[in-house]
């Protein structure tokens, strides 16, 4: 008898981005930008490491500022389906021949174990876990509503979304495949590089209903791991002008936007934190994919520039340039190389 | 060696809340309803059938309007994660002892085989299919956006979101459970009735990462198998305030709306297609649920009212009152009975 | 020679509704809510008077909190056109034989002379004004545009909108007409009370082109000089949405909205100050008016309640009731009386 | 006894811009854009002539659309207060030894008496007239609000905004002092010419509250009298999205936007009527100014660039470019020359 699918799946699994660790050189500054500015709520402080979640986020942090002595990306953490597929992502990545680590429980507060690895070709440090406590927000800034950890405050996101991560165009094929295969990825839009075809540009990949929960991108790198950057999630894209006023009015340097991706359909605005100079993208709205047998979307290069920009300010792609968006944790070239 | 999830399960699954059937019995006002005011694409003529979709919907129809005498719902259509689930569901239909009957391709035109069967307890007519052919649109309506099949135009509703049926305070708990059991659908928000702890009031439910896909909610009722509203999904929270103002002007009969759930925490916008009476929910933003062990969220009696209306147009929840919504697909009572 | 007009009139005129004065009964909850919740600048202090003002308003204040053991309002201050008016008004009162005061230079702080008298009919406190100082916020929420004294923070009411205030059914003509003859408001839309044709219900004045800087309702009043509310701006109406999403969280009781007038086409959110409990409106867009000879609009009484509520929140215009907005400046009562 | 102002001058004066009239080279094409695209009402229809209007506009026409060999502007038309103003202008005028003639009634459709003349300096043909015809709409369009003379439809533009104009270097200061000294608008903001401090790169002024009626621009230009653009309002700067949005999707070519002014706190979108290529803006929200005593604001050149793009699709201002909106009424060069 066949049995009925229980949205789980037999192997291991992974369910969203769910945090991302970030070292930065100033944290009072990251904090003000974070915790004041967006309006995260500080959960945790435990000397230099400061955990933090967005109001819609009912688990101890989506973001861990730590202050040292070089702004990389520490970890990027993904959640997985079931409480064991932690331990099975592990058996896996050793039969794969990849050098993994388990994290101890407590090692980022509030989260269990985690395995750590590099993803084979771009070298992300990534985490995949699955326990993190579910945390109540202190009384003076509790949410009414049972589905939010605390009001909305500040320019009010509400949730991490995605990750954009950076490769070179020598190992980005290897890096999203292999992330398709073993994480279960899906490609939903891509574009191969001008000159290249069949080496990618970029590739929006999910496991969610969202376009994308991990985006990569071919870049000429400084080192490898790179991000380009992280994106939470504003309820509606209003939200994103009111960002962008108040954010210029504080002089916050913001690299692009807003505008409306063609790719994904979702509102942008690409700010830098002061203290760390990581790319944080604003987002919202956006299509979402429910389709198990969706057709991942090829966008032809002279179609490219419309799918980064479809209105508003729009992300620099002539070959060579850097835009006006060059700090950040990359210290971002143009997509199109 | 552990398998890693490629998405699909070994059993047969589901994917989302596909399309509608509804019976109309002025075709021409329900036409100018859907098609005129709220922008759908009439995508294609039978006789007194007509198919249409939302422009970020890329498959030949979402809702069917068929005129007939009466103004029931003939179909709540699902589609399966895989092709073979139409077949897969159809066989454990039987092993279940529910009568399925399969319905042949082209029946809704456009549209593959589907499994058609009665929600025990509830009775409603739900028909599951995979395969349905991706139209384009005529060349002067097309959009340049692939991710879209057509502009957008009119109100801008660009996708179906949700479905919310009716069942008796008798046969709710049934309904609800065997879809959760043989359709994959996970509770995420309830609430009991206020004297009958244990008696679902509402229950909303999904397999992907909407709040939900389908909703549940007990109410006296004329006939079995009736449906409270379905909901076409906008861009944006303002969407909704164009959208009312607009309807207002045309003095399409509103329900209730604007306003925000607690639960959910999505705009709502009910509104009444003046050929069939049928209720539509304008439906905007609103939380994602990631995690697989989501845990329900349980709405007490007396934060119900918050939870129906956050802000805005209040949803009536008197007992006994039928509010100002009093029209419509059922008929609506008060949702505390 | 026709001289070619400079925007002066050779008699004294009115410019805009510029300034409020409430008493409170808690100085520091009346604080917490229009400084820390709807973001405005506490310019002053001076014993238990504060003196705020709006991001947008580049002169001292145009509110004023008193401590003090009855929440009245202490005085609804209109700027002249011209320096000279304020004495000219002066005079002007003393024809008419209406008895008028000299409020000196300093007496509210940043402000020049005023003259004070109350309204003939609804005895409401007014004052008039010409000079304020132009105040400089201090650097750290200073904005970087020069029409904005500081950045927008808290719900973002960026500047006074208008003034509502209450009389009864016997004196609102006088009053109203007395307020068009002699402060040069001009009658934009209005209503009859619905059994006393020609005894106005509400009456929206102004001599802006907006639509109104005054409106007179009738009431049933516990005394004279009630208000009804004090408007201030918000730059769009989804403003309004997260305003009410954000007051929702924090219960602060509000008393009807969000929705949208049918009469000024603009978006209404009223709720009460916690600690003085008079009813503040965020107002949201609107229609202008720039015709000299523009008709005002009558509303039948069986168009007002689509006067009031367009679309949204309805305000109750059940005769005898008195609506969920019970509380507040006047203890509001039911508008159709 | 002094008398109270009552809002008239003994002189003649100007109540806002009222219409444009513009050549077309393709009247259906621009018939398309205005009509069909941005929502407006073809109110008559002469030959190769067609009245226009927005919804929010109660007289015959803001618009004048005529088909002719060359897109010039034929006619920047401006309301007066009163009747009595158009004859007191010609007088004026003629003591002024100014060129004027006057434009019988029904020249334009629906329009009393006009007297035209060119702007000193700029040579811009400017009409003032004070009568023009409250035209009903059709049945099926009219709105239920009788602020509104149709249901919002398109992209929703709701009335004419204001006039922006070109003029040389050389002539920009004669030009913007005539129209203040005598059709009494006001300087608001404004900023000199990088290298001839004293001479106005950009002058923008108004009659009305809002920031600006008519704006003056220098330019380097093909003939005098030419437009930058003319704008019609939208009620929310989400409406600017929207449109960008859709317009994208049409291919309408669209200079610059969606972005934010720093000066006047305006979202703007530059799109170009296909027909005639004209310039017309989509302009949103913006701060009024109420106070006679404004005192302009000055934008030094470093400053410049925030003052026309606060945020969003940057208006390009390196000297000597010519921008990405090199089309339209002008052959629009850099605003910097």
């Amino acid at each position: 008898m066949a049995k009925i699918s229980d949205g789980y799946d037999p192997g291991p699994g992974i369910s969203h981005a769910g945090s991302i660790s970030l070292g930065t050189k100033d944290i009072e500054k990251s904090l003000w930008f974070f915790r004041d500015v967006l309006g995260m709520e500080e959960v945790e402080r435990d000397g230099n490491v400061a955990y933090l979640r967005a109001y819609q986020e009912l688990r101890h942090h989506s973001l861990v500022l730590r202050e040292q002595d070089e702004a990389v990306v520490n970890a990027f953490s993904m959640r997985t389906r079931r409480a064991q597929d932690v331990e099975l992502f592990y058996e896996h990545l050793q039969r794969e021949e990849i050098e993994a680590v388990e994290i101890p429980a407590g090692t980022e507060k509030g989260r269990g174990t985690a395995v750590r690895f590099l993803l084979p070709g771009g070298e992300h440090p990534f985490e995949l876990y699955f326990d993190m406590d579910k945390t109540e927000a202190p009384e003076e800034i509790q949410s009414r509503l049972p589905s939010n950890s605390s009001t909305r405050r500040g320019l009010g996101v509400r949730r991490l979304d995605h990750f954009n991560v950076q490769t070179s165009p020598q190992t980005i094929n290897q890096t999203e495949q292999w992330a398709r295969e073993h994480l279960g990825l899906k490609r939903r839009e891509f574009a191969y590089l001008p000159d290249h075809p069949g080496t990618l540009m970029a590739s929006w990949t999910s496991v969610s209903s969202q376009m994308h929960d991990v985006a990569f991108v071919a870049n000429r790198l400084e080192k490898t791991g790179q991000m380009h950057h992280v994106a939470y999630n504003l309820e509606n894209m209003s939200d994103a002008l009111t960002a962008a006023d108040i954010l210029r009015d504080l002089d916050v340097s913001f690299g692009v936007g807003p505008g409306k991706h063609g790719i994904g359909q979702a509102m942008y605005l690409y700010v830098h934190d002061p203290g760390s100079d990581h790319r944080v993208e604003l987002y919202a709205s956006g299509y979402q994919i429910f389709d198990e047998d969706w057709e991942a979307i090829e966008w032809r290069p002279e179609d490219f520039p419309e799918g980064l920009t479809w209105y508003g300010d729009p992300i620099d792609t002539t070959p060579g340039s850097r835009g006006r968006d060059t700090t950040g944790t990359a210290g971002l070239r143009n997509p199109l190389l």
